[in-house]
């Protein structure tokens, strides 16, 4: 919950109708790529008055770097099924949908691409994926309490394997991702593919 | 070996100077992206006749596509470490080194986004990673063979595991890949990240 200003925006998190601008910044991103986002058509597509925008986002980098870590529908509803299996699937799960189903993977794809066109998004992706693993920790801490985990894994590492993979088989590949893709990805992982473990 | 042609060119592969052109196509589309990628700049870096390279690439994205595959600087020499662990973790050495050393990295990451931007080039970087998975197939043939790997191993799936860990970790979240991280990934893609296998 965020304090009403006299000024009717928002202590934080940007102005009142901050989701209807991050929307409108993911849409055009994906549809004109960063080159064609401009704060003028996010302006004009959320109907919120230009000024305002760039009184909490001074730039258009800015405001996408923004709309990645706050748009409601890069959110991700951080899973508790009682198994760091069942948590790990649903999680890899939740990035090949982000990954495959439009708006949300021309975005992801755009926002990838302009990483390598401009340094400061490049760090607004940075910040996207450390503000996702922090979310994240609580399904190893829990993986650890319940004895699933050791307490020194390195949960950046598992979920980098996990959600890696599903980059390069989405994004790389340009490759369907297989029905059991998911289960089979994080029982690797968890179990280990050799035969002759040490 | 590509039999010589009449007209000085090779059979198949390219013209004789293919790998001097494929080096400046690369070098080129690092440090101009692919928009400032043109067969005249290919020419003159190369000093190769323009109309020479027109006549085996009819664009610049299928110069581009055939550079991927065909560039020595992007071959990967098929490691035979006589484990799997030691076979893999020589493989995604060979990523990381790519993602982290210019030239090399600056091109990885630069073909990576102009993907967003062609789909002729996204046609190419396909190829690029079907080839390479083609390539890696022994690795796993002689797994089996030695009794590390079930004969119904998933292969791309491995593969997508750990080289897509290294792709997430460098080039989305843009954090140095730490020492032990090849040896880690390996070791968890191969033995398990439980401590409650099943």
């Amino acid at each position: 919950m965020s304090e009403e200003r006299h000024d009717g925006t928002r202590r934080s998190g940007g102005p009142r109708k901050a989701p209807e601008i991050f929307d409108a910044t993911l849409d055009l991103l994906a549809e004109k790529g960063y080159e064609g986002l401009t704060v003028e058509g996010v302006a004009q597509r959320s109907g919120v008055n230009k000024t305002t925008i760039y009184r909490w986002w001074p730039s258009k980098g800015a405001l996408l770097g923004a709309a990645l870590t706050g748009a409601r529908r890069l959110d991700v509803e951080l899973p508790d099924t009682g198994s760091l299996q069942g948590d790990l699937e649903a999680l890899l799960r939740t990035v090949v949908t982000l990954l495959t189903t439009p708006p949300g993977s021309d975005v992801a794809v755009s926002a990838l691409g302009a990483v390598t066109h401009s340094p400061e998004l490049a760090g607004h992706v940075r910040d996207f994926f450390a503000d996702r693993i922090d979310r994240e920790r609580p399904v190893f801490d829990r993986a650890v309490a319940r004895g699933e985990l050791a307490a020194d894994a390195d949960p950046m590492l598992l979920v980098d394997l996990l959600a890696g993979a599903a980059w390069l088989r989405v994004v790389l590949r340009q490759l369907p991702v297989e029905k059991d893709f998911v289960s089979r990805a994080v029982s690797t992982v968890l179990n280990g593919a050799s035969i002759t473990r040490r």
